[in-house]
């Protein structure tokens, strides 16, 4: 079937949805619509449906399943749909809500199983203990593993968090052949844990959104509250000096403190550096990549970059 | 007797000291030599002893109380003591190492009734238990209640922390009239545990150095995992509201992410922005006075600013 | 009479406003409409009218009670009033301009009366005749206590300004205990007269405008003006210490220089540094709070603080 | 003829135009209509037509001539024309396309005979011959001589680079007898060519857009390499030190690197800085002139300025 | 006779000086002596006098000027004196003060005269009144025409001020006919009043400092004090529109407030953008100059820009 | 042989160094003496030989290798060498200067045969061809090969610059398989030719210096001008995209151009973004492993990171 990313201005389409925001407005003249943001696998798109009924109101909400025949039309530079006809999905339609995500390139499936390997490769005992500890919690591993890396600026899609964590993964390790001086299994347990409050700052694989406590205290705190709670759990003392480095790891991972991206402390140990840099290009590149694919001209916007930039799609 | 504040330039001075630093250097010309750093109740100032003996070096070291016989000169715009004479305290001499620290102006015992007290206040069960729990443990109430505020900033000197906290608690207590709609629990809370973290990033209150833990995790997060081991131990959900929002407050007390300053997070809650604020009136008006303490010119330069200011002395 | 800010999207909504902008706009098909901003005692509203008659041209303007008929719509995520109908007020409706205008929580007059207990706490001869003489202006008067602190940013109602001084001198009194090197009369003065200029700078508390100075001199440098001619007046040397100190307050209550907030200089004097930050806290609770009031969602966007606050309405 | 520069909204208007910007639209009730970019000798104008038909849609495009009958509105504080009638023009109307493009305010034949009488200014053969051997070549020569200084901010209109640099070459040579330790050949030089690049960062006079060189190279290194080709042309040694000063000048000629405005090297020769602020002042006052232009308002936004700055018109 | 400016490492130089700072120091041998500044007309050196006398500890002071024989070193890069022999000058000397002060280029008095010629071409009755008044000031016109610009950046030498002033006049005057819309009698004025704070600011041509009010309040607002007495005496009115742009510029005149140069508003009028870059224009190569003429090394450090520049000397 | 990297404070210390720089000194006595630097495999250090001779003047200059004996000091917090005999190294010696100067951890010839292995890579015969022409030249190849990457920062060594190219390659060529999308050849190219604009910024390998085009240019652009030049002489076309691209990855790599690092343009392309958080990984953490090595303490003041970290030595 025919998804939204590649229907064309002026074109009539007709698809499955999963609808991720719902506002019921008043127009000028009284009468009620819906705008909505509606989600297939390849991507989003905003949608208008004018003049809508009460057995609309009644059975249209978010997170539903909906089929709609419309019209893409473009409303300030983007691609919008005026839907002429909507319905919500009937078990006929053999609509799974799965495939209505986008998800990352490699299923979740594997990406779990590449770093429950790269944990194994873990040489120290006290590193290796602790992220066993904190992936034995079912809810954690169930967040890790669905949620996105970001509402909007990189991996921003269903297991996103995951491809990112397994991709540091596989670049930390092909570089440490180069940088032979650096503690692996330090790096490897940054990788792995160096976003783990996200698990907390966001809730909501399908429509994900900041908790209370997201907003008030940040996934990089968050990370290190859970870090302590397993590092206690494991009998691991909180001066241990491989759990201090990596929670250094963790804190400084948004550069230094002083360009105001949020880290907590500047980083001190080469692990620190070698990290957040690594970050950045895996973030950049993927950010850069969903850019393209969103579009078909020359030069695209890029919002996490906030310039236009070269398409290579 | 007199103290080393009010010695001027080319005065011999005789006087009981603390060794806070020593440097054990060799001359051009290969002699021996001591470059010091000595205390007494009324500040610091640099030494130089030439020509060290044997019985010197074996008995002088750092934390030693020792009696100096100098000549009061001026380096590079400071004072400096050119020793003549040096030689360890004896028990004749009943100098008391107490007696050459210097101290907030009001005695620690005074300042820990006034904290006490106002944790009295406190009508949020929630927050008063975890106060009481995290003083419950003798070694950060000693460290609270004898560290500074930190190595040279402000409130540097023997419970200058504790001054700093119990300042700031009455300050806000003044202004809790003026707007009634914060949450006094909470701004009550936060000033006593802003810094609590400092009780691990900084060691030993006579020679206050950085911790391990200090340098790679900053003492605003240390602070945090204090207030989780507490809430812990005292029953307190991880996820309870008025834990989260005191955790907000110490995360984001050194003002809004981007300046650059180390906070975790930007305020959103106005008991967060109120105490900001009131630390910031605290801290620079305190530098402010240690530097016109330190100096009889008209325009003194503070280091807190950056620039010169008004003798007040 | 139910007010505007309580009224909700999709309801139909009859009262009396004062008209605070009216753009007369001509639309795509050649008919003309106004682009309204409409003020109640709870906040303003941007409305449309379409269709507009000949008579309403002629009888609708700026400052004119009008009693409106429309219903609430939602307009790039603000409310919106879509007027049916709209006459000017007659006398029989009895409505009274004042009464349609966003004020401070206290009344002017009690502002007025703590404002003037506190010029006769000041004990500095120079500095309490300082203030009598610029408050002999009518003018200046009936500006100063009538005037918004502003036109967005905080205490951005009818008298607003006033409110701000008095709650100022309020904190100040209550924490001179607290600091009691600073010079209370010194920091008294500035909290009456560090936006003196605004009164140069604003014109009209209804519907307040920059006036040509306001935008070329700015109201820091407009206050200083102002005392100065009073200082003259008064017969108070241009070199008094006192004076010379004041309007340093009054120029630094930006901010460090180099923030670039427009001081003309950084704070040198600890009453100052002292006023700045009290400032701070002032204005930054009054905005939050003006967001607050705007809004019924958990999470409001604060203009002043650019970015999402905690909603504690 | 009227131009629209003078049309008042509400206003019919008819006259010619040059189509600068065409978007094909489908409206949400899937009519199509033009999104379009007007423009005359007095300026441009955003332009919308309604149900365009077939016929419309295969003559109108980008660089055609229109005659347009249509209505003035205003849309987000803009003028609009809301388009009744449009048709491409015919020779019977004898509108010639220079007569429809904003130029510069002295001919490009004069400002082109003053640069030429400038060039023979310049005593050093080495600078002399390089200037000429770029100007050789007709493709430089054609593009310098059109093209705007850039796409919004300054003399962005036909003709606008070179009356630009006419600008500075007269400004810096009223200057040399103030300034006489200056090297006036480098000087001359560097205003002739500061900008040379853009002749190959945009392309087409009329409608100009960056090139793929422009946006990956930028003017002022696209600029070192036109001078660069005709150092070798002209057999001038690349490291003559007068070449070499040249190119500093206008590789420091957007200012201190470290402001981030892409300078690639600071100012380290007094004709650098000298140059970076002549060019300042006639970017800005020409900037703030176009403001003007385009408003009767007392205070105008300017783009360049990010404020808003008084009106002179 | 020999300039200190020309002496070179190793050479004896006999010669008078102006005593300019003078510190008496303690030597950690207890012995005394003297840290001095000595002029001349072509710039500045420390020097050291060891085994201060008593009689010269009586006679030497600063201001004095004095005879001394000693012997050129290096000390941290920079030029030193030490001192063999020195006496106080006498009459026999025939030694005159103004001998040993740097000074401008020009004479103060062919200064004066092109200052009061352009006096003469203010063809406003307002702005031509307003400088005639200030400068009636006996105590201004000293101020002014003996006064440094400054105490180090540029035109840090005896009536350098006025210097930058006339120099100022000069290039606006040539640059008139290129920017006629420009209101010729503004600029001129702030040409001549830009810094007539400066007057106020620092005290004493031979060895200025800066006084409480220059401290406090800073040249930018003490000049608009000393423009508003002025008006005042001349019968200005504080709301004409001609002194309002006048004190704008001189308000404006360090560029942007969010530079956090201290301008206490952004330009708003050409005149102000004009002039702030003019302004920079004199002050960079004048302060270029003096870095060259005190070296004679390829690259020069710059104190004003920060960095090395090309000697050009 | 001893290295004086492992010298302690007062230990007397007899080896060759070569002579990296040397100032002539006249001391307060009028004694003349020598402040110097030399360097051996390990390090270099600041050495004072006093009261020189005639024949050590005419015997002892920059680049020639001395044999040393002295005592070791420290002088503000680094170790300096007080020379007490002093020579011209003699045939007899077998010192050979090669053995006095710090290298790259592998052989110069091993790193240029990596270079060479990494070029044949290169599957774009554009490129390809481009970079066998560069290194065609005997000048820059010489130049490539023995330079350090710069005076201080980071590969401040012998060969410094080619092993950071090498190790570039060898990361780069690693992460290929993770990031697929990217165009290998320019990623190769980039790292290869990203810094050679220093074969002409720098001159000297074992004393290196900023040449007049080093200072005027900086690196960026002189790389580009080598990078045109060789295309001129290989007929790749200047419009050639593959040579753009290149151009644009040298142009960025110094970061977003709004940071004020001295990137000419901001980076558009992927391989641009992955190239320079690659190149700040490997400047980096060669700086950290360089701030070690020259210290025994527990925290080390690193110049590139201007932060205290953790020494791994």
């Amino acid at each position: 079937m025919k998804q939204i990313a590649e229907a064309i201005e002026g074109e009539r389409f007709i698809g499955f949805f999963l609808v991720k925001e719902l506002n019921h407005r008043t127009a000028t003249n009284g009468s009620e619509y819906f705008d909505l943001t509606l989600g297939d696998r390849s991507g989003i798109i905003t949608a208008k449906l004018w003049d809508v009924t009460e057995e609309q109101k009644s059975s249209i909400s978010v997170k539903k399943v909906v089929k709609v025949d419309g019209t893409v039309t473009i409303y300030r530079n983007q691609k919008q749909l005026a839907i002429q006809r909507i319905r919500v999905a009937i078990p006929e339609d053999e609509v799974d809500i799965q495939s209505l995500i986008q998800t990352a390139d490699v299923s979740r499936e594997e990406l779990w199983q590449d770093l429950r390997m790269m944990i194994e490769e873990i040489q120290s005992p006290t590193l290796h203990k602790l992220i066993k500890t904190i992936l034995l919690s079912k809810e954690t591993r169930e967040a890790l593993t669905t949620l996105p890396a970001g509402k909007k600026m990189h991996h921003s899609y269903y297991a996103g968090l995951l491809e990112h964590i397994v991709t540091l993964l596989h670049s930390a390790t092909q570089l440490f052949p180069i940088y032979p001086h650096l503690n692996k299994d330090l790096v490897i347990a940054t990788c792995i844990l160096h976003d783990i409050g996200k698990t907390k700052e966001l809730a909501d694989p399908l429509v994900p959104e900041y908790t209370f406590e997201g907003e008030l205290i940040g996934h990089i705190v968050l990370g290190i509250e859970l870090v302590n709670d397993a590092a206690l759990e494991a009998g691991i003392s909180s001066r241990d000096e491989e759990l201090v480095a990596l929670k250094h790891c963790i804190l400084s991972h948004h550069g230094d403190v002083d360009l105001g991206y949020g880290s907590a402390v500047s980083g001190k140990l080469p692990e620190a550096i070698f990290f957040h840099y690594l970050d950045q290009i895996d973030a950049k590149l993927n950010a850069m990549k969903q850019s393209y694919t969103a579009s078909s001209e020359e030069w695209v916007y890029s919002p996490m970059l906030k310039r236009k930039i070269r398409n290579r799609n």
